[in-house]
């Protein structure tokens, strides 16, 4: 379950997630011309963009079961001019695609939202061409730290952690990829942690990812957090308050995301 | 105050820690042929062998104050057959040595140590030449993270953290690199965060830096810890028995560190 809402602040907050992290994340994820990618619950389509431009001779099929997310990922797709890219709309456990139809699967930010990830890897293994490969981009909570250090800021942060677990998903998850991808049954899982170090010599990343894309994501959990009484207010919003301290000209903010890349075996 | 001891066993966990974080820290540190280089705190010469090694054309100047490490570093030095360093006993406080007459400082997991780390980089400043550059990393225990996560395992890491700070110092200082070489008065401030990530894909790291350097590390203050009245003797235990659980085949382990360089401006 997605727990940020689908509102137009959201949406800004993802674009701008999308923004400052992407070529960081992406940059080494190409795919080459003729393959077919599917894109597992590309929800606005932020990362959509960049994966079909990053792999302009690869052929994206990208799906995501809200369909409002959906319409503003068609949207984006087109603004973008991009003639590679198709998109479904479709439920994880009902894909109308064919079995071992696809050379590559990329799946950025979504595992963390579901029960079970690992029967999602295994499912969209079968949709795997044997020797294809899985794709999967995670950020990890507990991977964060900051300066000045606060506990009120991290008992913020805990919130969401917590709500996303209430909600059945695990916003811990990017430490998990490597367990995660052996248990699905995939082969040669090779995972990597790109660490972004923000501070204020980077001033971009400070207002689009310390301020906008994390201590913004935390906002959004405020009412549920206060009314599941994990927290009271007060608390949270020093918390808050804290989190931006660390976006202050000597401050600094650091977050960790995971890559993992397995291979579907011949005999998987 | 270097708070895990002077004895074989500690030498051994330096060797571990310089054998598996070195090539990833230091690959990108070279000093141009004849420039004259300071490493502040040498201690065993861990770092040192590979500081010279990496810049064979630079004469390296290393000093330790504490006798026994400063001979284990001889020691080294003259076996790996180095011919470009001179290693002193002294002081940061009494340095026998000129203004200005250093290209580039280097100091490696010393800053943690010292009750005032800017002024240390203050007072190194002066032993630069101007437009000459120093080097600074650190780790940072905050930045531990692992799979299975273990709130107990973290409190085991805190008390290392917490009897730093009673020695009068931190080891959660790698997030703190920017400002203080902001604060010492240095130019152009570049910090870079290096994050070790560790799975079974890679068992020498597992092997020398999950088990060996980190973990082998927090182990040192047990006794320490539990006389301070931080922890029971049993629960400690119980958090490290979880860190090695992390080096089991479906752990994970992350550990970030930060390099800092900054430039003695001409006027300062």
């Amino acid at each position: 379950m997605y727990i940020h809402g689908y509102g137009e602040r959201e949406s800004e907050r993802l674009l701008a997630q999308a923004a400052s992290v992407v070529r960081f994340l992406h940059e080494d994820t190409r795919f080459p011309p003729g393959s077919r990618v599917l894109e597992v619950g590309c929800g606005t389509g932020a990362q959509t963009v960049s994966l079909a431009r990053n792999s302009p001779g690869a052929e994206i099929v990208a799906f995501d079961h809200a369909l409002a997310s959906l319409a503003r990922a068609i949207e984006r797709v087109a603004a973008a001019g991009l003639s590679n890219v198709e998109l479904l709309h479709a439920d994880l456990n009902a894909l109308p695609l064919d079995a071992e139809s696809f050379d590559h699967v990329f799946i950025c930010f979504v595992l963390e939202h579901l029960s079970n990830p690992i029967a999602a890897l295994v499912l969209v293994k079968r949709l795997l061409k044997p020797g294809g490969t899985v794709t999967v981009f995670e950020g990890d909570h507990g991977s964060a730290f900051f300066h000045p250090h606060s506990e009120i800021a991290h008992r913020a942060i805990a919130c969401q952690v917590e709500l996303q677990r209430r909600a059945g998903g695990n916003a811990c998850i990017g430490r998990e990829l490597y367990p995660m991808l052996v248990r699905a049954g995939y082969d040669a899982p090779c995972v990597t942690a790109r660490v972004v170090y923000v501070d204020a010599t980077t001033p971009d990343l400070v207002d689009s990812f310390t301020r906008k894309t994390f201590t913004g994501m935390i906002e959004t959990v405020r009412e549920g957090a206060v009314a599941a009484g994990i927290i009271d207010a007060a608390t949270f919003d020093a918390g808050i308050r804290d989190l931006y301290r660390a976006a202050e000209p000597d401050g600094v903010f650091c977050y960790t995301f995971f890559k993992g890349v397995a291979v579907k075996g011949t005999s998987s």
